[in-house]
Order: structure tokens, then sequence, then C-alpha cells
């Protein structure tokens, strides 16, 4: 089994209303020092082994998990800890 | 300038209507290796440099970015890039 991270951001230039509400939260919570907040989503996918794995998750974010126009995307690929 | 990414998930045990639906979505699709998807957050912050900084970031996931009941959190300090 493996252990597959995807991390979702939004391309820049992108308007993030959710990371500009948590940005001007935080002033008001007296944490002057944040100049930008940004949000994105991760995905953590259990993952059977199998050939081309690489490829099947890049396929997977193309065609399901991201908007390839408004958002990048990069992915880990680990062995699954047993638990 | 500092880079901060906060990794925000949920705990073990919490419903995820959001992940169990990728995961049939995924399996619809004919990604049949997929055998559980789990969705979190990412929120990238810039920050100007000062002390304390990471007992900072845990103080801003505590009060606003995490709801501690619910979701775990971990968070990475790099320095900014310039661009």
């Amino acid at each position: 089994m493996k252990q597959v991270t995807v991390y979702i951001t939004l391309k820049a230039g992108v308007l993030d209303p959710q990371g500009k509400a948590i940005g001007e939260s935080l002033h008001s919570l007296g944490f002057e020092e944040v100049k930008e907040a940004k949000v994105g989503k991760v995905i953590e996918l259990t993952i059977e082994d199998g050939p081309n794995l690489e490829a099947r998750v890049t396929k997977m974010c193309d065609k399901l998990l991201a908007n390839p126009v408004m958002e990048d995307y990069r992915f880990e690929i680990e062995e699954a800890v047993q638990s």
C-alpha cells in the first residue's frame, strides 16, 4: 500500500476570499505580522501498489481532484504505515 | 519574511463525507486501486520575521485556523522566496 498526499493550491492571481478572510481574522486577533494567507486542499489517498502509480495519480488529479484552470497541484508518494 | 505552511487534517474517527465522495468518484472513474481518501486543508501564511514565531503560529492554529476538537495540525516554517 502507498500513501499519496496531493497538495492543491490556487494559481497565483486567482482570487482567494477564504484566504483573505483568514488574514483579516488573524489581524483582528492581534497577529499583525501576517502579511498574506492562502488556502488550499490536501487530499490523502491510500492506494494499492501497482504499475505506473505516478501516472495514475497525475490522471486522478487532472480528471477529478484539481481544477487545472484555477489550481496547481503536486503530490508525494510514500510507503503506507501499517496501523 | 517567513513562509509558514499549516496542514490541517481531520482526526482519526471523524466522519469525512467529502473524502468519501472523492473515493467513490475515483472508483467510478476506474481508479479501483484507491482504498481511502481523506480531505484536509493547507494554509500558507507569509509572516514577518519576529521572536517566538513558532509559538505565535501555534497560537494562530489553536485560536482560529484549526478546530482542536476535530482536527490535527502541523506546520513547517521556511524562508520566504522573494519574487
